[in-house]
């Protein structure tokens, strides 16, 4: 009978027994990707991938808390949470990809994170239109502008799509209370290029951290709060839609946004009034209110650009039905 | 009423508008972390992560896939499937985790994945006590050796825990046909360090590619097959434990494991034998049969590596129980 030991690496090269060997074969394998993109994607995935492991020399252990973590946030996915998206964010990988999607022109309004919760289906709101009807708790706010195109000319037609938390700091899909859509709508540009938002003052949130993201923020020493904003994804015919927020300026998370999200060209007075503007009076706004006035600024856009944010929209929405 | 353009940008510094500032900001938000080993790795977390991003220049597009990709990864995780552990095997990233937690001294057996099919409580068997024993299809074939230590001494009362698919290729808990466990069993030693497993012949296999690992296999032009082999953790008191497997020479994947899992040095000679083995005669066996000859060598421990493979262990079963 032979001897045990079946060490055939005496007998020929060995397989795959440096950690740089490793690498090399598996770049190897996939150099055969069809798709020249695919093949870019995945080679720097792997590349980096491998990189980082070996360079913090991850244990076995460590690996297996971060399968149980990815395996967590799975679980956590819903059609109202987005336990992927919130890692994306709070790792500032999202703001990279804004970045580098967004090279705007000077003079076009910046982009910043989309987050994980836009809903499809705001209804369409008349200038003025109410988007928190259901709040009575937050000071009312006007938020009013322009839609403009590089040479300051008014875009007509213009979709603004609106979504804010309430003055409880929850999104609708976050309130059990709330049933349906809230604190969401879809208003229009008049032809000078107008629009008119009333909402209440935005509020300041801690993003939701009863899951692996807050179990990372908590350990790593960081807070979950997000300065308040509005989202907004503001879009017209022949420009390129652009997805942001505006912020308060006197919020005092400006600078540790848990997202990275804050731009200053996206920081926004909200004036006080101690009794209602005339515009606020006819709307039945009474006591003390806040206007806040922010142009949008598009850049005009091939077809390709425009769809691919109406196509993520579509994509989140897909996202939801599948966590579910 | 002032313009609307509420551009803080000329007033003061910019925040966050270049893709290297926003790398340089959440790398300083993430270096308050208290405790070193997480700050070095999230810190080199967020370095590659950043850095893959920017060199492909992702789109959001193809961010919004990822995001769906681990969403629909998450949502395929249970306590019979890890679709993590799968990405992971199959971007090489567990075999440099691997290669970098064990590197052994020469003569020491080599590791390799520990895989995701592992299972808790397999049942405690005799020397020749077969694992395959509802397996009516497969060649009856004994795995004979020894556990020795690195001056080639037999270390007694090792244990064997040993697991393989049956000859369908699949593992027991993917066959829906198959109730409880199959094809698993600890094995210990006797006072020569010998053991004896009594089991079928190890089929090739492919990995699940019914989810996003199989599209991506798919997509990259990648087959998802494993060479036949059979799964081991061998461990002994004062040494360290090896999660490995042992390879049948002549299988036509070798050379193209799906997760890279191939050692040389694991690779094992099944040697056909037309009538029994006398040791085979005396368990029963007719006919047919095979014989695969393998000695585990372990290298001493401290009490640490040790506990790490069990840990591990406990913490495969906590993760299939966290994803249900």
């Amino acid at each position: 009978m032979p001897d045990g030991l079946k060490t055939g690496g005496q007998e020929k090269l060995r397989r795959s027994t440096s950690e740089d060997d490793i690498t090399a074969a598996v770049l190897a394998r996939f150099s055969a990707t069809p798709d020249p993109r695919l093949k870019q994607i995945i080679l720097g995935l792997i590349k980096h991938l491998h990189a980082f492991v070996k360079e913090v020399e991850l244990t076995e252990a460590e690996w297996f808390q971060a399968i149980e973590i990815l395996t967590e946030a799975g679980k956590m996915c819903s059609d109202k949470r987005q336990e992927f998206i919130l890692f994306s964010d709070t790792l500032g990988a999202s703001m990279v990809v804004d970045l580098i999607g967004h090279r705007k022109p000077e003079g076009a309004t910046e982009s910043t994170v989309f987050g994980p919760f836009h809903r499809l289906g705001s209804p369409d709101m008349p200038p003025g239109g109410n988007i928190a009807h259901r709040d009575t708790v937050g000071v009312p706010t006007l938020v009013a502008g322009r839609v403009l195109d590089l040479d300051g000319k008014p875009i007509a037609g213009a979709l603004l799509d609106v979504w804010q938390t309430q003055s409880n700091g929850l999104y609708d899909s976050q309130d059990a209370g709330v049933a349906g859509l809230h604190m969401r709508g879809k208003f229009t540009t008049d032809t000078e290029g107008r629009y008119l938002i009333r909402t209440v003052r935005p509020v300041n949130y801690p993003i939701p951290s009863d899951g692996p993201v807050g179990a990372m923020l908590k350990a790593t020493g960081r807070h979950p709060w997000r300065p308040a904003h509005i989202h907004f994804v503001v879009m017209a015919d022949g420009y390129e839609a652009v997805t942001t927020h505006i912020f308060d300026r006197t919020d005092e998370y400006l600078e540790s946004d848990a997202v990275f999200a804050v731009k200053d060209s996206l920081i926004c007075d909200f004036v006080r009034h101690a009794t209602p503007t005339p515009e606020a009076a006819t709307l039945g706004i009474s006591g003390p209110m806040l206007t806040a006035e922010f142009d949008f600024v598009l850049k005009p856009a091939g077809a390709a650009a425009q769809v691919d944010v109406l196509d993520a929209q579509r994509r989140l929405a897909a996202l939801g039905a599948r966590a579910n």
